[in-house]
C-alpha cells in the first residue's frame, strides 16, 4: 500500500497539521514504526513513546507540540481501526467452488461465495454472496451461512444452523452440537435428542476452538453483533443478547440469558438456567450461581457484588490478625473476670 | 412424521385418556407448540403453561383436568425423549467408503460403515459395524471403533485409541493425543514419549473440543455410559468410572481416578493423582486438592464439604461486621480496664 | 525391538548390574511389566512394587538389594524416557506431498517433508525438512514451518505465523487467529484488524484443541522450550518466556508478559497486560490480578502469596468458631460492665 495523508484525512474525516503529501506504507504502533508507518496516540500516556518514536505521521484526539505530521480525530484508535480494516481487506481472492470440495447435491452455493478445498456443504444448505469457506469447513443439511460471512478452516456447522450476515467464524470451532441432555432411566443416562437449532445474528464474531450447542427444542441464540473469544462454551437454550463480550474460557451452562450488552470476562461461568441482566459486567473467573440484575458488576465464586467481594478480600487478608486479637481478647478478659 | 396416539401409546407402554386417532407430526415446548405437537409436563410447576398451550397431546405422570389427549407415563420426560429418539435416527445414510475418503492399505472397515469423504483411516484401523464418520474425521494406526459408533467433523482419533460401541463423540473432539509429562535433563524438559493408549467403554458421549490424551505407560480410560460435555481436558492415565458426568470445561491433570456415577460440575479442575469417589459431587468451579470419599459433596478452591463451603461463604460477607465488632470489643475492655 | 541390556547400557551410559544379555521387547511401569519390558525406579517408595514387579531389568538410582538386573543412572526416569524417545521414533514415513493434498503455487514445501492428504500449505507458506503435515493441517500465506516439527491432524495454522525447529503441535490447536480486539465506536463493537503475527520458538509442544492469537500490530510469541498442554488459550500480542510450563485450560488475556522458567498450573487465568516474573510458581485456578515478582508462588482469586492464602484458607474453617467466640465475648463483656 501506499496512501497519502491527504487521502488518509478524507477517509477518516480527519483534521492535518503538517504535511498532507507524505506518503504512508505500513501501520504500526509506537515503539516499532518505520519513518513511513502510521502510528496512533490511544493516551496521553504514551506521550514519551510518541517522541522517541520513528513514525512521522500519527493519529492523535487533539493538537500536540511535537514536529511529527498529526491526524487529528476524535478517537485515534477507532480510526486506525477504520483504516486498518480498508487497507487489509482480503484482495485476489477468485470466487467459486474448488473441484476438491465436496457440495452435495440439494445445496444452494451462491456465485460470488468462495469454496476451497475440503470444504463440505450438505444437501439443503445455503451458502450467501460473498462468503468465504476455508478448507475444512463443514456446512450441515439446512445449515444457513448469510452474506458475507468467513469461516476459517475446520469450523463445524450441525445442520440447521442458522449464521447471519458478516459473521466471523475463527478456526475449529464448531455450532450447534448436541447439548449436554439425558434422562436418567434406572440404569443408565438416556440421551435426550436435541432437534433444536443455533441461531447467529448478524455481526457476531467467535474466537478459535469454541462450541455452541443447539437447543433441546426450541433455539440457541446469540445477538448482533456480539463478540465471542476463544474457547467459550455456549449450552443449549441459552441466549445471548447484542452486543454483549465474552472473554476467553467463558462457560454457560443451559438455558442462560444474557441481557445486551453485558461483559463477561475469561473464564467466568454461569449455573443453569440463570439470568444475567443488561449491561451486566462479570469479573474473571466468576462463578455465577444466581441471577444477576442489570448494570450490576460481579465478581468471585458464588458471585456477588463486585465491591462487597474486594472488600471481603480486604478482609481475608486480616484474618490472622483477626484471629490473634480474638485470643487476646478472650485472654484479657479472663484476667478482668479473676 | 406422522404418527397416532395409539401408536405413541403402543411404543411408549402409555396410558391414553382422550382421542386415540390424533395424529402428531412434530415434538415441541409447551410455549412453542403447535396443535399437532407432542410435548411434556416435567413438572407440575408448568401446569399453567400446559393450560396455555396450543398442543393437544401431552406426555404427563398423573391424571390431570384438562380437555387435552393425554398420554400417562411415569417419567414423562423420559419417555418424550424415548420417542424422540425413535423419531429422529438419521435416515437415507448409505453405507459406503466415499472416493475423496483415504482408507489406507492394511485398514478394516465393515461394510456397514459409513466413510464419508475428507476421512482419513489409517493401516491396521478396524471401523465396525454401522459406524459413521463424518467428513474430516482422522483415525491413527491401530485404532478401534466400535459398533454404532459416531464420530462427527474432524475428530482426531490418535494411534492405538480403542472406542467402544455405541458411542458419540462430538465435533473437533482429541482422543489420545500425548499427556503433558517431561522430564527435566538440566537444560530443558524432555518430553516423556507416551506409549500408553485410551480406552473409551461402550455408551459413551463426548462433546465438541474436548481433550482426552493417552496414558503414558498403560491406559487412560472412561467407563461404560459416561458422558462428557465441551472442552473438557481429561489427562493421561486418569480413569473415569461409569456413568459418570463430566460437564463443561471441566479439567483433571494427569492420573486421576474418578469413582462410579459421580457428577463433575462445569469448570471443576482436579489436580495430579487424586482420587474422587463413587456417587461424589463436585460444585461448579471447585478446585480440588485432596481425594475426596464416596458419596461427598464439595465446593470451593481448595474444595471442601458442600455445607462446610456455603457457611464459611455466608460468614465472608459478615467479616465487616465482625472486624468492627472487634474493634469496638477492644475499646470497650480498655475502658473497663481504667 | 529387541535390545539387549548391553546396547542401553551403552546408549544411556548406566552401569550394569546382573545380566548383560537380557533382551528388551517394551517398556512398562513396575505393576504392568512382563519379563522382557523395561521398567524404572522413580522413587523408592516404589520399592514394593518393584519387588513384585515381573520385569527381569530396571533402571535405578543406586544399587539395591534385588535378583533382577539393574542399570543404574543419576536420573532413570529421564533415562527411560531417552531410550523410549529413541526406539518410538516413527518409521516407514514416506516423505512427499501425497496428490490429495493442496499445495498452492507459490508455496515452498522442503523434499523431505512428508504431507498427507487433505492438507492445505497456501503460497508463501515454506515447509522446512522433514517436517510431518498430518491430514487436514491448514497452513495459512507466508507462515514458515520450522524443521523436523510435526502438526498432528487438522491444526489450523494463520497467515504469517512462524514456527521454529522441532515444534510438536497436537490435533486441532490453532496457531494466530485473530486477537479479541474491538473498539466501541458509539453503537457497535468495530474489530481491530490484526495485522501482527504468531511467533513459536525451537523445541516448543503445544498440547490439543488450544488456541494462540496473533498480535495486534506486533507480536504474540512463545519462548524456546516451552510446553504447553491442552485447552489453553493465549491471548494477542503475549510473551511466554522459555522452557515455561502452561498446564491444560490456563487463558491468558492480551498483553501478558511470562518471564523464562515460570509454572502456570490447571486452569490459571492471568489478567490483560499484567508481567509474571521469571521462575514463578501459579498454583491451579489461580485469577492473577497483578503483576508476579521472580520465583514468588502464588494461590487464590485474586491470586496472593501462596503461603498467606493457605493460611487464610485454614482461618475460613475457623469462622465459625471465630463468630461463635465474638458472640460470647460480646455477651461476657456485657456481663461484666454490669
Amino acid at each position: 500500500m501506499n496512501i497519502s495523508v491527504r487521502e488518509i484525512a478524507e477517509f477518516l474525516g480527519a483534521h492535518v497539521k503538517g504535511d498532507e503529501n507524505l506518503l504512508i506504507s505500513g501501520f504500526a504502533s509506537l515503539d516499532r514504526a518505520q519513518p513511513h508507518d502510521l502510528t496512533f496516540l490511544a493516551d496521553k500516556k504514551y506521550l514519551p513513546a510518541l517522541e522517541s518514536s520513528r513514525s512521522q505521521v500519527v493519529l492523535v484526539s487533539q493538537d500536540i507540540e511535537t514536529d511529527k505530521t498529526l491526524l487529528i480525530t476524535e478517537n485515534p484508535k477507532l480510526s486506525f481501526a477504520r483504516l486498518l480494516e480498508k487497507e487489509t481487506r482480503p484482495q485476489d481472492i477468485k470466487p467459486g467452488v474448488d473441484a476438491r470440495a465436496w457440495v452435495e447435491e440439494g445445496a444452494h452455493v451462491s456465485k460470488t461465495a468462495v469454496i476451497y478445498p475440503f470444504v463440505t456443504v450438505r444437501r439443503g444448505a445455503q451458502i450467501g454472496e460473498n462468503v468465504i469457506l476455508y478448507p475444512g469447513v463443514y456446512v450441515g443439511e439446512k445449515a444457513v451461512i448469510g452474506d458475507h460471512s468467513i469461516l476459517y478452516p475446520h469450523v463445524s456447522v450441525y445442520a440447521e444452523t442458522n449464521i447471519g450476515k458478516r459473521v466471523i467464524i475463527h478456526a475449529g470451532t464448531v455450532l450447534g452440537s448436541d447439548g449436554f441432555g439425558y434422562v436418567w432411566d434406572g440404569e443408565k443416562h438416556f440421551k435426550f435428542p436435541p432437534v433444536g437449532s443455533l441461531i447467529i445474528d448478524n455481526d457476531v464474531e467467535i474466537g478459535a476452538n469454541s462450541a455452541l450447542d443447539r437447543g433441546a427444542l426450541n433455539e440457541t441464540s446469540i445477538g448482533e453483533g456480539t463478540k465471542i473469544d476463544n474457547l467459550v462454551q455456549v449450552g443449549h437454550n441459552s441466549h445471548i443478547g447484542k452486543f454483549c463480550i465474552l472473554c476467553g474460557q467463558v462457560g454457560m451452562a443451559g438455558r442462560v440469558q444474557v441481557g445486551d450488552g453485558s461483559v463477561l470476562a475469561g473464564q467466568v461461568g454461569i449455573a443453569d438456567g440463570l439470568r444475567i441482566g443488561s449491561g451486566a459486567k462479570i469479573a474473571g473467573q466468576s462463578g455465577v450461581t444466581k441471577n444477576i440484575e442489570d448494570q450490576k458488576t460481579v465478581f468471585g465464586t458464588p458471585a456477588m457484588d463486585f465491591n462487597d467481594y474486594m472488600k471481603i478480600v480486604a478482609l481475608w487478608k486480616k484474618l490472622p490478625k483477626m484471629a490473634k486479637e480474638l485470643r487476646e481478647l478472650r485472654n484479657e478478659l479472663e484476667e478482668l473476670k479473676k
